[in-house]
């Protein structure tokens, strides 16, 4: 049994920075050389950062990544090294008239050269995936590449996610084992399906198979590392940390050589001494769901303010859960001392909404502001008189209230040179009760695809470490609950239908079919389809749900389809009474 | 010569408006059999509306879509009806992992059937368009289709825009004429590429080309009509309004009849009676360019209105020209009685701004309010004074009172039920200086991708018709120069830049060697890359220019990538003294 010791670096993702991922993948390339590696792989666009969008439009961009390549194969030495960055391409036409001169590739490094390049072959062009957009496909699925004494095929991330695709290819022109490089994100159900859908390429192909993914966030997204590598049954031997970089070296024993195709491509021909494989070390132990969405929050958070040059945070404190477990996230993003929470209470707020607000931000050791609001009410409220005269006082005074805490909020953010953060989450979001400005305004909005029953979960997991998040505010009643009153259903009957009908893109007939209530169902669907422009003036988040709210789901601004007229979809009253 | 007599509806385009689609393509219908026609060509997705994004994955909305084309075809009579619907194909891998069942299709509908599918091939999937995400790719680019004694070949769209795509198998296939689907979005250059690309298309295959497009706004993009007849030289011999819905109907000489290959199918096999072409009935006149981009910018407003279910909107009035530019489209797009203009002068603003917006006012016919902003900032301007201690009181006063604005006005469109229009332009967003939150703050900022100099010949162009527009607005300076002072250039610099850098994708060394000064033009780059995310959080507006800020230009948020130093990206001093 041959035997290829493969060592992975689960890089930082870094769009753009051209400098410092080369810099990086050098580091892992002398560290690869000292721990004996015959092949080292990084991660899908690890050179360029993932996922680059428009940038490959970018004739400076693409010329400066083709130097970066050079100069790290300039530093090869005899280690293999597979690097993910882009390539140009002659043009090519595919599934429109545009020509695209780009490709997604994996250089192979040797030797001081480059002595391979791979093109992706399937271009992910759904969810917040556009690469169909900005790439042209390869077109060598089959080709592998022969490194000393074994055949190797090298994949890129979708390529292995097709029951018939290039890992298939590679296997039948001779592929002894599959080296995979990915740019693979996160969202609540992915490191299972990732670790059953690498298992089942390895088991059907029967080649032992090395995953190797990068971490950090980019815009909306979180990647999660989670470095896997499987024999050729399919089965995991090692796990790598997720959410952190990381490095890992691993023998691999690699199939029996079989027929080789003339697509087998030389990178050197040197063959090692026979070795017989060294155990994996042991995996680092899982993390549980709800910890891997409160890092993935919390790396989405710092990720996000450092790409937007900013380092500190300002969010409003109400007392209630929403702001408390995004002041959390951020204390832990950013470090409480850069963080501060303003409290702006009018005569008519309970006073233990400030109460609680003081005491979360103590706990958390974040600054804390206090920014009366009634001044700034009277003020505008006798400004905006004339205008508004007849509208009903309590209605506008609710709106004006919030959105002049957004205007307070965004106006200390910017003075302060720092990072608004909002504070709404999907459930109001996908309803519509999100206020537009107000408890939607700021830069970033953290918890923007955490379902309210996800957030009290959330508080409760974070508090296991120090009880930051105040128990009244935990058991305190929703004050959106409060202010909507008797036409809307509760947390625990909106979340599984806006689950199903956003994140699974179920249709009535399938969600009640799940045992829910027809009318309930169909006022809530409604909802969620009314409240869509309303949505397109938020601001990014941190996705951790198979459907966010953004570049996930895009549907048209128009009040033309709806599956339901207004009378069918009138929610049932739940019986109770009007709040005073 | 074999005659064929074409009628087109130019049909406004509403998305998912499924019954209101049918009734407008069954009157066309009863209209085209009144006039003899042999064929009606209605635009692409003329039943569903485009584009409609992921409503592709509704299957509530795809089963509808179904039905209301079988409901059609029942009406259908003698006269062959072409009308663009989607359709569903057995499921279809392409360029990833993700089947696709559902294709843009056009469907022939003759004697109460269902006759054939046609399924567009090339689906556009760059700027603004999606197809490759949501679509299955057609699989017959050379299905031809009999229509009586006429081969006909049919394309929708983008089919056309290949130099070997649809129309050159169609051709080869025996078609002896082209009949195009199109929903065709404005840009300023469009229908002059229009006509180009068709006429290439016609006279390279020797065939006359029959071009419907369809009419009328969809969140940022609007769809002007302009449909077209050409013979087989190229040559155009009929062209219809713009913006506006209509029918036309032009006996078109049909190629002679070449060899007919294995892919034609039979709608019906009646053949008509011998007759002789009439001639085409006159062309109305083109409309300049000025009045196309005015045309949309004002349907865009309007029917972005109608979709969001506002028929009024609200804006402030600042004197300057940028708004009141945006106050005239939304008079002309809502009616000058469905339009509020407030006014939010301080003790501070120079007494001639308040005139001239209240001018502007009366002479649009809009209502005009008046909210002094001193109370309010006083109040605010208290009630931060601990968290701003110790910055410069005239910068956070600035963007305070900016936000101010915005949040007054959003406060009062919300408790009117209007629309909040934003008056930010093009130039301004590109270099990072409109506010986020002030002059950004609304539902939709109708010119926001008019750069600042298109805004001055767009006000002389509207003031032709009625001088609505004061002459002072026109004349005084642009308060964002006196705001920054020395360290930008004018606007006759900048806009140049702008439109290199953003609408055409030049590089630097391109944008340089039209002449421009190195060290500007390297300034004004960096400042568009920097403000990238600040341009997340803006309202839609309408596109009218090949690139627009938006779906069209999907760039990263990253600080990592900057072609040049902050040393080399030093704006170069104007020479003027800061203003006091």
């Amino acid at each position: 049994m041959s035997v290829l010791r493969v060592a992975g670096a689960q890089l930082p993702n870094a769009v753009g920075d051209l400098s410092g991922n080369r810099e990086r993948a050098l580091d892992a390339m002398r560290w690869a050389e000292t721990v004996g590696a015959d092949v080292l792989l990084l991660p899908e666009l690890a050179l360029t950062g993932y996922p680059l969008e428009d940038l490959t439009h970018r004739l400076d961009f693409v010329e400066a990544a083709k130097g970066a390549l050079q100069a790290l194969a300039a530093e090869a030495g005899a280690v293999t090294t597979i690097v993910g960055t882009i390539d140009t391409v002659p043009p090519r036409k595919s599934w429109d008239t545009r020509p695209r001169e780009i490709a997604n590739a994996a250089a192979l490094l040797c030797d001081g050269e480059i002595r391979g390049i791979y093109h992706k072959v399937l271009l992910p062009t759904y969810g917040v995936f556009d690469e169909a957009r900005n790439f042209a496909p390869g077109t060598e699925p089959g080709a592998v590449w022969r490194i000393g004494a074994t055949l190797a095929g090298v994949c890129v991330c979708e390529d292995i996610w097709s029951s018939d695709g290039p890992p298939e290819a590679q296997a039948s022109a001779g592929a002894q084992v599959l080296l995979v490089l990915n740019a693979s994100l996160f969202y609540r159900a992915k490191p299972e399906r990732r670790l059953a859908l690498a298992g089942s390429v390895a088991q059907r192909n029967g080649l032992p198979l090395v995953y190797v993914n990068c971490v950090g966030g980019q815009g909306e997204l979180v990647f999660d590392g989670g470095s896997l590598v499987l024999d050729r049954t399919g089965e995991p031997r090692f796990r790598v940390d997720q959410f952190e970089p990381t490095r890992f070296c691993v023998d691999v024993e690699v199939a029996t050589p079989r027929p080789v195709s003339s697509s087998a491509r030389t990178v050197h021909a040197r063959i090692g001494p026979e070795r017989s494989a060294l155990p994996a070390p042991p995996s680092p132990p899982q993390l549980d769901e709800l910890e891997q969405v409160w890092r993935a929050l919390v790396m989405g958070t710092r990720d996000f303010a450092r790409r937007a040059g900013r380092d500190a945070a300002v969010l409003g404190l109400s007392g209630g859960i929403d702001a408390a477990v995004t002041a959390a996230i951020a204390a832990d993003a950013l470090g409480p001392e850069r963080v501060l929470g303003v409290a702006m209470p009018t005569a008519r707020s309970p006073a233990r909404d400030l109460t609680d607000a003081r005491r979360l931000a103590e706990r958390l050791g974040i600054g804390f502001e206090v920014v009366a609001m009634d001044p700034i009410m009277s003020a505008l409220g006798g400004a905006l008189a004339p205008l508004l005269e007849g509208r009903p006082a309590g209605e506008v005074r609710h709106d004006l209230l919030a959105r002049m805490r957004g205007a307070t909020l965004l106006a200390t953010s910017e003075a302060l040179g720092q990072l608004a953060l909002a504070s709404g989450n999907k459930t109001e979001l996908s309803i519509g009760s999100a206020t537009l400005h107000g408890d939607m305004a700021g830069d970033f909005a953290p918890v923007k695809d955490c379902p309210k029953t996800l957030l009290y979960r959330l508080a409760r997991h974070r508090n296991a470490r120090d009880a930051a998040i105040p128990e009244e505010i935990l058991s305190k009643p929703p004050s959106a609950l409060l202010d909507e009153g008797a036409n809307r259903p509760p947390y625990d009957v909106l979340d599984p239908i806006v689950e199903r009908y956003v994140e699974d893109g179920k249709g009535f007939e399938e969600i009640v079919c799940a045992g829910l209530d027809p009318a309930v169902v169909r006022g809530v669907l409604q909802l969620i389809d009314d409240a869509e422009p309303q949505r397109r003036l938020i601001p990014p988040g941190v996705k951790v749900s198979d459907r966010a709210f953004g570049k996930d789901l895009r549907m048209p601004i128009s009040n033309a389809w709806r599956p339901f007229s207004a009378e069918e979809a009138r929610l049932v009253p739940r019986g109770e009474p009007d709040p005073p």
